[in-house]
């Protein structure tokens, strides 16, 4: 019987591991924010500390939580960042994906930047402009942003308080990291200059200005994925 | 200690749910075929029959099970529809939520429909023609069409030839079915128009023609919500 039991523990890890979360989801706990102690999770999910803990492990490996010892467990994205829930990890065609992703970002970004002019809160604002600093520090130190980068768009999802706009944009934009990650720092003066006119506009609740913001903002990662797709095209 | 105990309720309810999965493959129960009645389940699995009916619930939701009162329950597919990808399920206020994807689909779908008119092929069309028919005949024979609803929107995604929208749609709009079923058979006669209107616009390969009979489409659905949403409102 050990088979089977092990088969119930991994089981009940990950059903553990999906609740938590669920908690995060629905507590929208933000990135940055602890979480309550693992007393009080293992109590709420009704299971032993050392479940708790082994999924917690999972969810640390996956890039949503981070243990800080001496101090607690902290939220570090609220989206795996192994997700593929639109399974586009078997899609060959990067390039083309590349070309697929920005289009829906397209459609969907500005306007859930023009929501975000109308329904974010002060706190909001306040926490956009320092994910927008974040990312301009780390392009200007030539380090890695793309992390920082979707953080800054997820939040803006969230602030245009429609809570599947809040989900679906970690999902696609978390895809770019994973499959397509091929403008990452060729866009470098056009991200930081367009980043701030979007988080500007925001916070003078310009709507229209938002959108047009963030549509320069794609716009900008589009031509430059065209430029990628047609010189791949013109060497055949 | 109310919240911590009816979540331990709902984690037994998905373990048994997932038990109920687990024996559906094992004993390989087709579709179509009944499952055992509830005191066998229910002892088997080691639970009360309130727990069992839950977890039945939740499958029949799910597009698993169908009870047919009088008779028994039934298996409808051994896949279940979902995984819940955007973690809605945990959303209390569904008219909102209703809200905010009937908000998401009226900025997608549109787009979607007019690259649809561009893109689809002639084998393309003739299915979409088909399944258009599939929801006009469950309509007109009074049967729930929401599946079949379901698979035309999510064509309509496929001839659109943009991956991540043939992936995104069919979760954005299973998401209705499984949560926020609000309008659904209030809206016949403006399903069949529109839903003939559509097709009918990508079979032209009018992209402006396909792109506002989707608008409609959507904005019918919204009106309902927001009739739906004021009158809870105006409850209080």
């Amino acid at each position: 019987m050990q088979e089977f039991s092990s088969y119930k523990e991994k089981l009940l890890t990950e059903q553990i591991e999906e609740q938590i979360l669920d908690y995060i989801t629905k507590e929208q706990i933000e990135s940055g924010k602890k979480l309550p102690n693992e007393f009080i999770l293992a109590e709420k999910f009704g299971v032993g500390r050392s479940t708790l803990r082994e999924a917690v492990k999972l969810l640390v490996a996956r890039g949503v939580l981070e243990v800080r010892h001496g101090s607690g467990t902290y939220v570090t994205s609220s989206m795996p960042l192994d997700n593929d829930p639109l399974h586009l990890r078997e899609i060959e065609d990067k390039i083309s994906l590349a070309m697929d992703i920005v289009n829906v970002r397209l459609i969907l970004e500005p306007e859930i930047a023009a929501l975000a002019a109308l329904n974010a809160t002060e706190e909001d604002i306040k926490r956009l402009r320092e994910l927008c600093s974040m990312v301009e520090d780390k392009i200007i130190n030539d380090e890695p942003y793309i992390k920082e980068d979707i953080e800054f768009h997820a939040f803006i999802a969230k602030c245009s308080k429609n809570v599947v706009m809040g989900q679906l944009i970690p999902i696609i934009d978390t895809a770019v990291l994973l499959f397509v990650n091929i403008t990452h720092k060729a866009l470098k003066r056009e991200t930081i200059e367009t980043h701030r006119a979007i988080t500007d506009a925001i916070q003078k609740r310009d709507y229209i200005g938002a959108k047009t913001a963030m549509l320069m903002h794609i716009i900008y990662n589009r031509d430059k994925i065209k430029e990628i797709k047609d010189s791949r095209n013109s060497d055949r």
